[in-house]
């Protein structure tokens, strides 16, 4: 239970560390130090980093290092996070002036900047998958394959799109219920899947054994969102938010939480008989975080 | 002079074919068709499809076949072409309500639409890059770089993130003029430059012989802008509009014109002598075009 806060509490600042040297790298050597600034402050948004430690977590799993090779691949994932925030938070979109309890990235720079800079975020990821050290091209096509779908047109992006469709809806519940399903599925549930994969695909594992790290973290990334649900519960109720929680029920949702985290444990389980190298605890322990 | 007029009357329509089925591709059977319009009609907006034109007016110009794989790199230079418009004309941007005649996407589908629809042909560019069919995996990866290169933080974004920054300047002629040739490299001539790296890469030319591609298509990105801004002379004139043409004048435009065909052509003269299967006729052709 304590092992993966432990892990993150190793690798967390030197995500950071790693995000802010690629904004210099990526921007280049004549970029203005204000294009530079916004970059970071948009990649350095507080945060906890999960993406990247995912990553992380699958190939520490496997017993093998991580080292800067490991790092760039997992750091690609925050690239797209932090894009896909910066975006969500413009006027035109949730309209948020704040985002962990600073100016969000419109609001101190301009909605015409932060367009740019989540613009800029989206293309440094695969500029980072292109030119991670030492690994195979084989490796690296597999996870721009990986990243670009889930973050895209048939991913993140579409669960945006079908979030805002949503919001304007008048369908009865039940078919509300399943739009909910996809869009938690696609808005969060497609970029956790993509930074398991990825972690997956930069060791060289069987197409067999990224399937299940996929599905572990699928189910891993939709329980994230409805204990997310269950925790605003009361706040959602007062300010009229529907949440699939809300349209399910409690006990429906508390059923649904349990029923994922066994999926995800089953998933880690196959892996353990199927990857004579893969220890468990590590990823078990994340689902109980995640699931506590 | 009329070769590569007959070369964009042939292809053309295939790209646009191509353009449209890699759509409903990328978006995914289950898209909802509202969705897959809007991508569509964002990628399908009339246009020269010069981008896509130049990779394979590059592949051509070996001898190579103009097959679904050549097809499939080259419409990945209009996704992000295509992305960059549509986020451009969003009202916190430039504000354009038509482009080309039509509907801008904003303007059609309302600004967070827009965003979104921007933000799935990136990552749709760059998803069609990594499933190139038949190609190697060591090329792949090498167009990833180059276009995430080009079209992200140091290249394609940065060039609009200076144009803001110039329109806001008091500076003096001389450094907006300077700043005005890094505009038109990074906005205009980044991503052209990309097209011409992304056929020899394709192709897995020599980087002696990508690097020529590289200044041919650099100099004939500078003087599409440039002949551009010869053509808007009076009308900018008018409307106040301040160009590079303006700054230096009209006699050191024309010169400076001159100086880019020179330098262009001296590049593919220097690719017919180093590489044999190399002829010259097609993207000479185009250089008489865009200087005309």
């Amino acid at each position: 239970m304590t092992k993966f806060k432990d892990f993150m509490a190793t690798y967390q600042p030197q995500v950071n560390e790693t995000l802010r040297a690629e904004v210099v790298t990526q921007a280049g050597p004549t970029a203005p130090q204000t294009w530079v600034a916004m970059l970071t402050y948009a990649l350095l948004t507080p945060g906890k980093r999960l993406r990247p430690l995912l990553a992380l977590a699958v190939i520490d799993s496997f017993g093998e290092e991580i080292n800067p090779s490991a790092l760039q691949t997992a750091t690609a994932l925050e690239w797209i996070h932090a894009y896909s925030l910066v975006h969500d938070d413009l006027p035109a979109m949730d309209n948020d002036t704040y985002r962990r309890g600073q100016l969000s990235v419109h609001a101190l720079y301009g909605p015409a900047s932060a367009v740019l800079v989540g613009d800029a975020l989206q293309a440094g990821a695969f500029s980072l998958l292109a030119t991670v050290p030492d690994l195979k091209a084989d490796r690296q096509v597999a996870m721009v394959q990986t990243l670009a779908t889930k973050a895209g047109a048939r991913g993140m992006v579409l669960g945006q799109v079908l979030d805002m469709a949503n919001h304007d809806t008048n369908e009865d519940q039940v078919a509300l219920a399943a739009v909910l399903d996809q869009v938690y599925q696609k808005k969060t549930a497609d970029l956790l899947q993509a930074a398991a994969l990825l972690g997956g695909q930069y060791l060289g594992l069987a197409h067999t054994s990224i399937d299940l790290l996929g599905e572990y973290a699928g189910a891993l990334g939709l329980l994230f969102q409805i204990k997310d649900d269950l925790d605003d519960y009361d706040q959602d109720a007062r300010e009229g938010v529907v949440s699939l929680v809300h349209l399910v029920g409690l006990d429906q949702a508390q059923d649904l939480a349990q029923q994922l985290k066994d999926r995800a444990q089953a998933a880690l389980d196959q892996l353990t008989q199927a990857e004579m190298n893969f220890d468990s605890e590590l990823l078990t322990s994340l689902l109980a975080q995640i699931g506590a």
